[in-house]
């Protein structure tokens, strides 16, 4: 069979060929493979809407079925220059080529400019590949100044199976797509006024945040490390000291000129792209100890990096994000047991969040060109293994590669699976040589002597923003119980059972849940059908019979009614399962 | 008795006149009375140093005891300019007066230009009621191109009592001054290079910051506000549009130029004086109905405002800081009670902290200048009577201010007195007619009709950072239980009672108790005198007796050795006083 790649770019000479068949004044831009699929630009009369696609795959469908050969020819410049009269963006194309000769293809009626390869007759196409799937605009040659062309987009694969996998796993992305979910559950908000790619967190989203960082933060300083907090912008002094200025530069907002609002201040100020330089100020306060090491120093902390507006994505990719980050400073003799902690530690907080499996990468330095890296030959070595060897011991298989550290140390990061199988990178685990040399730390060794600490970044759950649109669209919104914003609705029959919604309301506040009273006037079944909408694990109905019984009757998400429970045996039942995290 | 002002001003010429005995080759700058005392500037061949004050003062006094008439004398400018030769500071006085004569005053051999009031004579001079405090280097006239003179500063009052007492608050607010204090105590840090006014949170500041962050969070989640987070930039349209860069240009930081980064930037971007735009915004991403209001938004938001260097003075005046703010969207029916709930939230929080008495201000509009202030006399009416009648309805005494209300709206102000009486103004409660029109909001009625709700500002700590600077004054850094960075030091007598020290600070860690087990090889008296200083609520000493009975020999902070208790009790007996908060 043909290489995928030229199944696609042949079915793209047959769109072309339907479309002319179908808008014989057609002008032809190009027309190439791509990821998943392939596109073609036309010039037409007037624009495609939706209700053409299935026209042109219908057409498509019929010229495949001709068996029209794929003829190649290579003709003169002025050959071709006379072919393709009336073409102004092939004859363009034919200026601008080097050389005597040119490649074209003939299928059928239809004839373009091409190289190939393609296959040999619409006989190798099966016709049940392919499908159009969007219209969009274009530049020629993708230049504002050009003519503004209408991109017909299509996918395609080797076999009907493997589009109709596509298509589903495509519509099962949509479905969980955290920016749609994020604005019906109205857990965030971006705003062109506000900002592009500064989310705003809606009182849902702000809860779910909120519980996810005390949990992070309270599982940190339960073992042992030490919370601290620094601001978001500091002097663009430290930055040129710790190196930013030079290696991150392009990450960073743009420095506030001080000495616009006030001649005496001579100093620029810096957005803060990391929470290092305030950790490294904090360690760098007194005199270290080697009895006092490891200090390991953990933040909330906010940072900014500016991302080019074209490459923003809800809360994928941000301009602002809370990083779960921390700093540990160490002796060489206490590094892998920092990591392998670090380890442990990391799976626990990504199981917690039902994550289970991973990938590991350990990203070390490329022997063969030292230059490029701070730090000595002994401290790479002490740190790479280091990282190897805790994860050998661990039992946790990984891939390494080579020359992918980054210049300041080597590094492990973690992948997890998502519900439908997709990868995010989120933790990061990364010695760092360059901070300790910038900014001279030190630490008293048990003989009296002054030493260089080693220093590990490490963010687990690595962005917050990141964190949480992933977790989104791993649970499609619909949360564990101790993740969901609401988790409890209460939704009185009639009037006459208010106070008793209240009092069930009560009860779980008590215990720490989170819950609502719905005793708005309106239908049950409309309530219950809001409830559903809004994805909050159980909806609890009470009337006449569950006020006598000091019961609730319980809808359970995804489940529906599971009967009646007495109040006292139902809030045991749900604290067992929110201590679950399940 | 002669006016305190007049009293001051002879003692400094007294004083001027002593340092001429002293060093006869002294040339005279200007000799003021100043705020609680007075200073004179003189040019010395040499240095002063500490202790020539009381050298000085020793000479001062004895000519007090002269009984030196002040002689008032009015003379030409000639006359003056031949009486002043020598003394190039009087010189340029006499050469910048205007008019022709010049007044002088005598005591004994010391001439000075003067114009008066002075006692008549030093017999009218207490010689107990100053005192020399301290040396400082002044510019002539207090520019940077003139010439460094040195600056005597003296204390000086009515009677010897007001001057004792004056003395005793001032090393009394020394002991408690927050600054030494957070570095004693290892609270938080100011780094130059960091920058001025952004203070760093060292790990026991950070978690005093974060117990008063969640209290205040929980308390107000609980009573129905909702949890919101918005990002420390936004977009320099909006601050344009809130009408900031006209009103409050000059506290804000210079914005930042997104163009000099990438060339297809066109915007700016603002750091936040304040998280009000982001509330607004969020509070217009869907249509509020008249059922939802009121809608109470609160954020911990950091925000920063400039302010002048020379200005910045611990956590109390900083360049950053975190607001307990929020946000209340309201119906004008709905605005008294939201009022009322709003003081007794700000007596409860208060109160909790340990401050029982406060200062009341209602600020309203001065009505003959209707002009300078925005919104329409109904809502002025509407807005001043529910702020004093919920004043009144909580029986709370308070002071008028007209002419004192913000532009946007009226506001209700609470002062508290600390320890030592000195008052600090904390919280605000304040009604705004300005964004609710600028950002055009709306609610439905239950008519179905749109009307613009009333919003709130209120922040009742204020700014956390000085809250907690306060907060250090107040209790002299040593905090009650809940508020304890370190509550329980537990002190193991030797080696082999390490493991029930461990347990012990187990069963407290268990409860949520702060507690580090000291097992250094130190001395027991030297881990004891360590936790005094560190002011924590509780040592417990462990050894061979405690660990056989399960008790703990408990050291009270103030207290000392206040017995051994079972540990059962000794923890029932802290979970009381935690929740006592006192």
């Amino acid at each position: 069979m043909a290489k995928l790649e030229t199944i696609r770019h042949s079915l793209s000479h047959i769109m072309a060929a339907a479309v002319q068949e179908l808008f014989p004044k057609a002008k032809f831009g190009i027309g190439p493979a791509i990821d998943n699929g392939f596109y073609y630009d036309f010039e037409l009369k007037r624009s495609l809407t939706p209700e053409d696609l299935p026209k042109i795959e219908k057409k498509a469908k019929q010229l495949i079925k001709k068996g029209l050969a794929f003829k190649k020819r290579k003709i003169s410049k002025k050959e071709a220059q006379k072919l393709f009269k009336g073409q102004p963006y092939k004859l363009e194309l034919i200026k601008e080529m080097k050389g005597g000769k040119i490649h074209v293809y003939e299928t059928g009626d239809f004839i373009d400019l091409c190289k190939g390869p393609h296959v040999k007759s619409t006989k190798d196409l099966p016709s049940d590949v392919f499908k159009l799937t969007k219209i969009a605009g274009a530049y020629w040659k993708g230049s504002e100044k050009n003519q503004m062309l209408q991109r017909v987009y299509a996918l395609a694969f080797s076999s009907k199976k493997e589009l109709d996998e596509f298509l589903k796993k495509e519509a099962e992305a949509e479905k969980r797509d955290h920016r749609k979910l994020g604005k019906k559950l109205e857990l965030f908000m971006i705003d062109e006024e506000f900002g592009q790619g500064l989310p705003l967190w809606l009182p849902k989203g702000a809860i779910l945040r909120k519980i996810v960082m005390d949990f992070a933060l309270n599982t940190y300083l339960n073992r042992g490390y030490e919370l601290v907090s620094t601001p978001h912008i500091a002097n663009l002094k430290l930055w040129k000291r710790s190196g930013h200025t030079d290696f991150y530069k392009e990450s960073m907002f743009p420095p506030m000129r001080m000495k616009e609002i006030a001649k005496e201040e001579k100093d620029d100020y810096q957005l803060k792209p990391m929470n290092c330089p305030g950790h490294v100020k904090i360690y760098d306060s007194k005199i270290r100890s080697y009895k006092n090491l490891p200090l390991r120093l953990t933040e909330m902390g906010t940072v900014y990096r500016y991302e080019r507006s074209g490459t923003l994505h809800g809360l994928i990719r941000v301009r602002s994000f809370t990083q779960d980050d921390a700093h540990i400073f160490c002796t060489p003799e206490q590094l892998h047991s920092e990591i392998v902690d670090m380890i442990d530690l990391t799976k626990y907080i990504l199981n917690s969040f039902g994550f289970k499996e991973f990938e590991i990468s350990l990203s070390i330095r490329d022997s063969k060109k030292k230059k490029e890296y701070l730090g000595s030959d002994k401290d790479w070595k002490l740190a790479e293994k280091a990282l190897e060897s805790a994860l050998k011991s661990k039992k946790l298989s990984y891939t390494r590669y080579i020359g992918e550290a980054v210049f300041y140390g080597p590094k492990i990061d973690f992948l997890v699976s998502d519900a439908i199988g997709r990868k995010w990178q989120l933790t990061t685990i990364q010695v760092d040589f360059n901070f300790p040399e910038k900014f001279n730390l030190n630490y008293i060794d048990n003989k009296g002597k002054k030493k260089r600490p080693i220093m590990l970044h490490r963010a687990l759950l690595g962005s917050l923003e990141r964190f949480i649109g992933v977790l989104i669209e791993h649970y499609e919104g619909a949360f564990p119980l101790w993740l969901s914003p609401i988790q409890f609705m209460i939704i009185p029959v009639g009037s006459k059972h208010r106070s008793f919604a209240k009092k069930v309301a009560k009860s779980l506040k008590e215990q720490s849940f989170r819950a609502i009273v719905k005793d708005e006037t309106e239908t049950v079944s409309k309530k219950i059908r809001e409830g559903e909408i809004q994805k909050i694990p159980y909806l609890l109905v009470v009337g006449d019979k569950e006020m006598k019984s000091q019961s609730v009757r319980v809808r359970k998400r995804g489940k529906g009614d599971i009967g009646i429970i007495k109040l006292s045996k139902f809030l045991k039942k749900v604290k067992i399962e929110q201590e679950s995290k399940k």
